[in-house]
């Protein structure tokens, strides 16, 4: 618990000034001005007293139990205090001072001078290179913007601090409540996942907000995350590309990854709610004040204006909510008490000339309707509407009932009032319908997040032999200086893993050859087998369907004659037969890695597909049973699985069974980064891989 | 010209009344009191003096000229107003009252009664069922919305009412100026296209916005809107699935096409801005105040806060923006003149500690660096930033350059009064780098429509002779009942303007199939002909790759005995011979209707790529040559027509002849309503049609 950071009942500030426009003095004053109530300790060696508060020479000097130290001297003076700091007991420290790992070698190597001596001390760090801290329920303001933006349950994390600085002006100035806030900076102690769990915990936070540029420790972000987003909304903006897409991918299941796709797929697994601009970020903040949740995608939309009815309704159907009429009640109630004018399905027109009365008409149903989950109220200020009205029905309904109401008033001054009223009563209210259907669908997904049962997670019998064996030939391979891992080897660890490769051996000799693929059965597969030759195709080392000894025999001579003029240096090992494997689907199974979340493995259609189309989808590791399935789902191409033009279906379970042997299979050698099996033939009945590669690292 | 409705020089008010909730008192008194300086009569038999203005019996009985009059008297004596008005030569007619064509059969018949009231005396007449009209510059409120908005150079035309009354209440509050304004309500005479046309001409109106529901001449409506748009930039919100998009389709073509794809296409050919929402609508329109246009989409990205920077630099490459890194010679001279710590690339970051001049030292490169076509200027309130003086420089250096700029100020109190400043001189100023971006990127989109040069229609030559003879087949189809023309007679057509299909025959014995396969060329596919048989391959009537005579021989007999059996009614004209086409790609060619635009040409790849993941490309008739070859590049898979794996590429060539060919055909027929191709093998040189049919209606 970071309650000494966010609760603290004593402060130092460390550097404070007597100059006005000196940071020093801009934080102290802030602390002093605003409402904060606890202890505060000036931390100034050449001054006596400041802002009228008495002044240390140094915080060990003050003799007190000091929960928090905000630093604001020098970057070269930091180290020092901290290791004051860590005699006199301090338990969090807030070093905003800049000049560290973002503006270099030298900055690098002093963060990590004082990462050591927190760590010694045991002290917790914000910063450095951040904003500060905020909380307003306790009028505390230790940052150097200058004014506290107004009390509420949202609390807010921010990679950038001139963002929060801009923020907390716009929440000034539009009245949107904020709890805690805080900017961290160069995390270089406490990061974004900190201030998650902190949050989640935290009875005066209700919605989490957060601007992130990148994630310090993928796996656990995750952890958290999910465990937070289960009990509170996690709405996040992140921004810019990853050093991991930056990294160049060996494989092809790598390159498709791409820089953004694992966080996507991270924020999807925590059920974390991704928005792309700042606006939205608080657009869709307001949606959760109600605390109340739709318990499905029945949205009624009621409205006195058809067009921006009709705006909402196409906003709804992309998506993905449902735009029901209400029950046969229902409607013959409001046939009775609307005009006849009204539209009585849905959007529910009550038309320009509607009062109140109208809208609580259609509220009262709505509230009681089996086909509606939450309702989207729609108002345009007509000369009889009584809009201050219709926004005291909306709150008066809204509290008889669990279902959702949001609020769409467009105009201007004479909007403006109910507005805020019903924003001020925590009925999320919009200018603009397109607005308020994508906020109020993003709570329609949060639900079916919050509501999601555990995935279920499957765990192979693998023995500890095969362990032992994988285990062996991959630190071999590493210590080579290997890391594509070709066809062979591979098949090898997959196969210990329960991925169903052709029946196949290695022959020396045209005669070993000929045995083999008499006990394999005609027609066989045969390749060059050589840890030089990637491309085999091309230097004449693949020849298919091959029907009896006498071809087997030839294919055998003319394949090594032809391999060893292609690449005369080439250390040939000798020709693979394998059982030829025709029919069935060719999809692509595969693994990338990346630096921040670890695996994902991604699933798609083979051949061109994947190569044009890159219809692909991901999940990260572990992966799920439901996610698996999700995984087939997703591809636009799932119907050519199904069956197109008169096929059979091919066996989806099969799939599966091998995405969740893939998960296992990196989850328990993390050695292993990237791994391509393409084309695997997947059939009516089970499945088969063709061709596999691993990439180690 | 609609002068005499926007500019009228006097207005009669039919319905004037002296009770204060009707009405005919709101317009007459919007009318005397907002600043209309024309003469102005009020209209009632029961009163001699309204609001202190002199009252008439009727509009004949004023005596003087009337440009325009406003009706509100109910629906069922506005007829007898509308005669009144067309003996006293009234010019334009606005008629408020509702209770037509809206309100069911009967309104309907009303409304075409006064319609051809209005042809008769030649009156053009906005309405029925509207709000009315306004022209700020003017002072001339002729609604009964309450108040004018700020006057502007802005003009909006809106199919809702509702709509247009919250829109004026939104302007007045958010300083919003509009031009003209105008509800066209059931659009029985004057609709969208005549104000975009009139608006376009409009020397008083730069930007045109609107809200469309649908549009009623939609060939007219494209050509108006092409020639507005070179002009001035259109801005339209389209809401609502179409009449046509509910209309059943036969073909593939016509069910791929959908209910919106016709606007989209609509808009794209003619150059209008679509957006979705209604604050995109305005806060598109503002990015066009300046009147500037970027030469390119080389944006360069100012900031003083890295996080936003990042959230713009994303939301310009999803848009398709360059974000190139200014020139060596700026670069440089930017690092002498920034702190070290600045980022001088593109986003250049001045820094949290930036004032003005770091700005305008930036912004001086800009003007004349060759890597910037435009700048976006992003800013956050911090201690020291001289937010205001930001602003004057920006309007200063714009004042200097034809490179548009637009600013995105993120904050409440501290960044107002400048963003306010920008704007009234014309500077776009968002509060969110997404939207700034968005916005800016509309503009570039724009510039790129209004400097394309017109595309190239070409003809091909086909003889009156060939017309005639199409003619005749497609008349006495239509008459025989016929709407699906199957493969022989689509082949027939379709091959006379130039679409290729494979050598063939219709034989009627087994010697004349042996006969003409012999002619063609072994191996053959014969495919029996029937009317009545629509899936051949179902009664075993389609074989292929006969390789000799013996086979044609023995498949004619089996098939037409297999044919009997299975469809002993069927009316069997023979056995068609068909040339076996192998090898190319195969590419779907269609045309589908669409009620409000016409035709429409598709293309895609064929097989599983259309039916399952429906890659494929639309354009309206007459589709011109880079529209053609557009629609190759627009699908997904269009690097399978390049060759992959090693294949050669596809004749793109071919591909666009034979997309104009069928624009032409459905353009000289438009009796033909839907078209499949359905594969065409596009091949290295040259393609050839498997299979098509026509829908005709």
């Amino acid at each position: 618990m970071l309650d000494f950071i966010f609760k603290p009942e004593s402060i130092a500030v460390v550097g404070a000034s007597e100059e006005e426009k000196k940071i020093g003095h801009v934080i102290l004053k802030n602390l002093l001005t605003q409402g904060y109530a606890g202890k505060l300790f000036p931390i100034n060696p050449k001054r006596k007293e400041i802002l009228g508060l008495k002044c240390y020479p140094s915080v060990s000097a003050v003799g007190e139990k000091i929960d928090l130290a905000v630093i604001v001297v020098p970057a070269k003076v930091v180290p020092s205090v901290i290791k004051d700091c860590g005699e006199a007991g301090v338990k969090g420290v807030v070093v905003i001072t800049a000049g560290f790992k973002e503006t270099g070698e030298e900055g690098a190597k002093l963060e990590r001078e004082i990462l050591d001596l927190i760590k010694k001390y045991g002290i917790r760090m914000i910063g450095p290179n951040c904003l500060g801290v905020i909380n307003t329920e306790l009028g505390m303001n230790a940052t150097f913007a200058p004014e506290l933006p107004p009390k509420g349950r949202v609390s807010f994390f921010s990679q950038s601090g001139a963002l929060g600085v801009a923020l907390i002006d716009w929440a000034i100035g539009s009245g949107f409540g904020f709890g805690k806030f805080v900017s961290f900076g160069n995390k270089a102690d406490l990061n974004e996942t900190d201030f998650l769990e902190y949050f989640g915990e935290d009875e005066d936070t209700d919605i989490i907000l957060g601007y992130i540029e990148d994630v310090k420790d993928g796996k656990r972000f995750i952890e958290v995350a999910k465990r937070v987003a289960k009990k509170k909304p996690v709405i996040l903006i992140k921004s810019g590309a990853t050093e991991a897409g930056a990294r160049a991918a060996s494989s092809h299941t790598g390159a498709l990854a791409g820089s953004d796709r694992a966080f996507t797929e991270a924020f999807r697994k925590a059920g974390v709610i991704r928005v792309e601009g700042i606006k939205e970020l608080f657009e869709v903040a307001e949606v959760f004040k109600s605390g109340k949740f739709p318990s499905g995608e029945k949205l009624l939309i009621v409205t006195n204006a058809g067009g921006p009815g009709i705006i909402a309704a196409d906003t709804a159907e992309k998506n993905g909510l449902k735009l029901y009429p209400m029950s046969k009640e229902s409607i013959e109630y409001l046939a009775e008490k609307l005009p006849p004018t009204a539209a009585l399905y849905n959007p529910v027109d009550v038309i320009g000339d509607a009062t109140s009365e109208r809208y609580a008409v259609v509220l009262e149903r709505a509230m009681v309707d089996p086909n509606v989950d939450g309702v989207c109220v729609i108002l345009t200020p007509q000369a009889v509407t009584d809009v201050e009205n219709v926004a005291k029905i909306m709150l008066e309904k809204s509290k008889e009932t669990e279902k959702p109401f949001v609020g769409c008033f467009i105009g201007g001054p004479k909007v403006r009032e109910a507005t805020s009223y019903l924003k001020t009563n925590n009925i999320a209210c919009y200018e603009d319908p397109l607005i308020a259907i994508n906020a109020y669908s993003k709570l329609v997904h949060y639900v079916k997040y919050k509501h999601r049962e555990e995935d279920e997670y499957i765990k192979f019998p693998i023995s500890e032999e095969v362990k032992k064996e994988i285990g062996l030939m991959l630190e071999a391979l590493r210590d080579a200086g290997v890391s594509v891992i070709g066809e062979e080897n591979a098949m090898k660890i997959l196969s210990l893993y329960g991925i169903e490769f052709p029946k196949r051996g290695l022959a020396r000799t045209a005669d070993e050859a000929v045995r083999i693929a008499e006990q394999i059965g005609y027609p066989v597969v045969m390749k060059i087998s050589s840890p030089h030759i990637i491309h085999k195709t091309d230097v004449g080392g693949v020849k298919i369907g091959l029907k009896d000894e006498k071809e087997v025999r030839e294919a055998f001579l003319e394949m090594t004659i032809n391999v060893k003029r292609a690449m005369p240096g080439a250390y040939i090992k000798g020709v693979n037969i394998y059982e030829m494997v025709t029919g069935g689907k060719e999809v692509i199974l595969g693994v990338s890695y990346d630096n921040t979340f670890g695996h994902m493995i991604m699933f798609g259609l083979g051949g061109v597909y994947v190569e044009v189309l890159k219809d692909v989808s991901f999940r990260l590791t572990p992966v799920g049973k439901r996610e698996a399935y999700e995984m087939i789902e997703e591809i636009k191409g799932k119907k050519l699985l199904e069956g197109v033009r008169g096929e059979k279906p091919c066996d989806k379970d099969a799939i599966v069974d091998k995405i969740l042997r893939l998960s296992q299979l990196v989850e328990e050698f993390p050695i292993i980064k990237e791994i391509d099996i393409n084309p695997y033939l997947v059939k009516e009945v089970g499945g088969v891989a063709l061709d596999a590669r691993i990439i180690i690292g």
